[in-house]
């Protein structure tokens, strides 16, 4: 019987699982709506349900080597996800329990989005073979994942690789975390907005920007002024790269990847955002790590990365049983 | 017989060297300089001759386990020293290989003296049972060592942990690396040195630290004062605890270690600088993480610290080989 594993990504709006083989195959899809559910029981109880639904037809081709779970603020040592800020249930979920109490599968395990990103890309994408990198996922808001020795750091509470709430500039943007200037504020999708509007006020170039306003605004569409030439776009695009690959240039001095790979939104900006994130990186990384590190695009496809992520959890942790 | 470890300390100006047991004790120890050697093999050959100096006495009492050396700019992986600006022999030198040739330990290794430093913790201090946490070295320089998961983090190159090098400021204090800004400029103790000297130019506070030259001032000087109650020394204290713990902010997003441990000249000013970084610490921290991560002074007595910390490299290679 072909092995596969269960992947679930739990995002503010939607949960979409999916099965997937050991290649990173999707075998099959479905999602159901997060948020309707506050109660955190009945959520779970739909998603059982949507398990079992996506299950019954492959029941007898399959063998279910586990399910991973890709959350905001997901915990992989309690299997919890604690005072996610963008899901309605508050507090502590504890969904690897429940899980548990449902299916018998030797393998059910839980972490945040960006670290099931981090270990999917070395398990179906770029990283595979690589013993140091870290993931950044340039989204809504920025996640990382990092690895260090072949291993995820999940750190003394679980909660290790949250490079997105470093701090660029004590004094700067509010961050929906409560302080200010954290890197995500800068480098997500609503940071080249927020960008966008400081160079509008700054700048006096004429820009088919001007005519949009901040709710309108979004990244996709600054991505398409940069292609067209409009110098707001593209100082935005520059400033943006300026900002990430000075922190980046940090995360290098802390735990020396070979590689960063760029996830998400604003990674698919391209050469926009890839070229000025390498060469602020090595304008501002210490001489040891000069034209060492990699930046590279994540190789995970789009449409299914999150659920991927979530699978990839599972051959990981058995291929940790098997060493 | 009793087994033993060897610990090297290569400094800019001495080199120490001691016989230690598991239990941290240093049976003797003893020195060459480091400076009058400019040429390598010159050095190294006197290095290997104070190694015979030193076990002479013992020989028939004691068996060697293993060698550990500390140095700047020493790489884990390739057992080398890598163009280190502080130390007289330029290039790439090839520490263990040389050692290799003279004695037949099991265990020669090499890392750089913060990363030492940590492990000397990690065997000897108050680390010991920890699986997370970093060293912070505050000397002449800022160094660090980050254990994630009870190893050592080398990264992909064997250079990782320079968190004195992360950047405080890109604008900001020239850095000897040639960058600007970075952590080490502000937190090391000629960087309390550079605030007091800020200080003396935007405050108008009177301060006995006016009457001293920049070249004559020293950290201890500045630790006096403050403790006589000086607005300046203490506005100093607490604004290098304050960058410190801005940056220490930022390697908790990164590991999320149980402890930070501080050592060196500046950390011996006690609660002048101990109360300022736990303060801004927990004020920079993401929410998920106040409240969780210690500062602690470092257990390893000053007098012994790098020799002990070199040492703690053999008995902690030997560990993992049982492992």
């Amino acid at each position: 019987m072909k092995k596969v594993a269960i992947g679930i990504d739990i995002g503010g709006t939607n949960t979409v699982l999916g099965i997937v083989d050991k290649e990173g195959k999707v075998i099959s899809e479905s999602s159901i709506p997060t948020k309707t559910h506050p109660d955190y029981t009945i959520y779970m109880t739909a998603l059982v349900e949507a398990v079992n639904t996506l299950l019954d037809p492959v029941r007898g081709d399959v063998e279910v080597v586990g399910m991973g779970v890709g959350a905001p603020n997901g915990n992989y040592y309690n299997g919890t996800i604690e005072f996610a800020p963008n899901l309605k249930f508050k507090g502590v979920v504890p969904v690897v329990d429940f899980l548990r109490q449902k299916f018998d599968y030797p393998h059910i395990i839980l972490t945040n989005d960006a670290n099931a990103a981090a270990i999917g890309e070395m398990i179906y994408g770029g990283a595979r073979g690589m013993k140091h990198f870290i993931m950044i996922t340039l989204g809504t808001g920025v996640g990382s994942g990092i690895v260090v020795n072949g291993e995820m750091v999940y750190g003394h509470d679980g909660f290790a690789g949250e490079i997105g709430h470093t701090i660029v500039d004590p004094n700067g943007r509010e961050c929906g975390c409560g302080r200010n200037g954290c890197l995500e504020t800068y480098t997500s999708a609503p940071g080249i907005k927020r960008t966008v509007f400081e160079l509008l006020a700054t700048m006096t170039d004429p820009s088919e920007l001007r005519n949009i306003s901040f709710n309108e605004l979004s990244a996709k569409r600054i991505d398409e002024a940069a292609r067209k030439g409009d110098a707001i776009a593209l100082e935005a695009f520059d400033y943006t790269g300026e900002v990430l690959g000075l922190k980046l240039a940090d995360a290098v001095a802390h735990t020396s990847p070979e590689a960063f790979f760029l996830f998400g939104g604003l990674a698919n900006a391209g050469e926009l955002i890839f070229e000025p994130v390498r060469h602020y990186l090595e304008e501002n990384v210490l001489n040891i790590y000069k034209n060492k590190v990699k930046v590279l695009p994540s190789e995970l496809p789009a449409s299914d990365a999150a659920v991927l992520g979530a699978s990839a959890l599972v051959w990981k942790e058995k291929g940790s049983d098997n060493q």
